[in-house]
């Protein structure tokens, strides 16, 4: 059996790599420079690890360690080349999607983990999970002044929502600190792959 | 005569629940899904005393305390259904303008309290006092690519600006902390709901 | 032969002065009332400093010292008479492009020599002292929901960057805080101004 840490080591590279080729295409496809591609890759790899440190009050992990960097600069370099290479936008491409799954159950995870290791209310404990796992993506909206797109389009913060909330009730329930992050990441990434192929959607009013 | 401490609490509350019901519904007039408008409600309601708390190195009580969460959650429920059964969007109604009136002065008035005891000078003091106020109302302008409402429309910010000098001056004078609190909060609401009244309006250059 | 701190004071008070007066004509400009003006000065000023301050987890400097905040009053109120009596935008002006330069070269240095007291990575380095020098300008663009000039125009953020990473160099090298501190503002300023004279610009892919 695969050893739990290590598993989850490898959610969150794939997740860091996936979102920085995602954001570095977004800014690409936006018209920016390169200084702006970059800006967008590191921001929506790091975004979210960086507003989850800011809230618990702790100086941002992306700024004292070198492991979250490099794994997004190879996500950039990776989007760059495919980009110059293909000259079409992969960013609807399975293996992109997949991959962002896999980073979105990772982070939603770690942030559902700061939380609890905080004391956090519930309440705290979803929002430093859901913002861990979307925030990032949005930073990168906001920076292209659009609407960000956790808030319009489609069931992609519901599922760190829900894994928010497992990782609170496991941790009530007395399961140990790998378990409850793994069982959060894999409520995540059940929901999120389920939302992709089924195509499910949140009522409007 | 009322207890200074309740009456402080209940203008608190009377803020959450409008401040969330006012963001709900900006989120609904967007045509957010339900997530959205969950955000939107939250955000509105506990984005100002989340950035007051970030400026001066507290983790978030919104994040540490189900007290606030509810009431904001009362509003969020309060304008679905109001939305739902009134298909007309009440937010220029007297009711909600009011008690956004009152939240604005209990917000602007614990921000202030907030940069006192921290220790701030005038300036920062008026700074955290009006973001406590207008930042949650700010923040969800900002997620709805929107310039902020109190940037370019009317007399709102300058009652929390004036609020903040008025809990400077008394913390200066030697006035007791719960007195200084409900003299900013008196200067506020009075600011405002004459601004509401009398139509005033800063001049443009 | 110049004192060190002195030049390092001075240059970071004009700096101060132009950011603030730029922010300021740059809210006129977006038909922003008095308040909104005076906002978009401070933060223009202002902002890039707060941002440093946050990352790295101290309660920011211009909400507990007036030096700052009054030389940002005194480029706010320079801007509000100019505009007056101009009735047009000196934004383009040698005077303040050149004033500008000499402030990205101060803040983008002091953000750097605050990462390095931090004991942050390279990376770390380089962010905070870009976000020093851009942060501000950017902050007052997303108020006003339009894409970070940084992210989309020129050779702007580039010069930031560099000094980031000539402070690390001259940091790991052994040369002393303030000659560090120095060095990158020269090579911020020299690099700024070269951007200007020759109109450099980074590729877009």
């Amino acid at each position: 059996m695969v050893d739990a840490g290590i598993a989850f080591a490898a959610m969150n590279a794939v997740g860091l790599v996936a979102f920085a080729a995602a954001g570095a295409l977004k800014g690409r496809a936006a018209g920016l420079d390169l200084f702006g591609i970059v800006v967008l890759g590191f921001l929506t790899a790091l975004g979210g690890g960086t507003i989850r440190d800011l809230l618990v009050g702790r100086v941002p992990t992306s700024l004292q360690s070198n492991v979250e960097v490099l794994f997004a600069a190879f996500g950039i370099v990776l989007a760059v080349i495919v980009s110059i290479r293909l000259r079409d936008d992969p960013r609807e491409t399975p293996a992109l999607l997949l991959s962002d799954a896999v980073g979105l159950a990772a982070f939603a995870a770690t942030g559902a983990a700061v939380g609890i290791e905080t004391g956090l209310t519930l309440f705290g404990i979803v929002v430093v999970a859901t913002l861990t796992g979307v925030g990032g993506g949005s930073l990168s909206d906001l920076l292209l002044v659009r609407v960000p797109a956790v808030l319009r389009e489609d069931f992609y913060a519901t599922p760190a929502v829900v894994g928010g909330i497992v990782a609170w009730v496991a941790a009530r329930a007395g399961v140990d600190g790998g378990t409850t992050t793994l069982l959060a990441a894999g409520a995540v990434l059940t929901l999120r792959l389920g939302a992709l192929r089924y195509d499910w959607r949140l009522p409007t009013l």
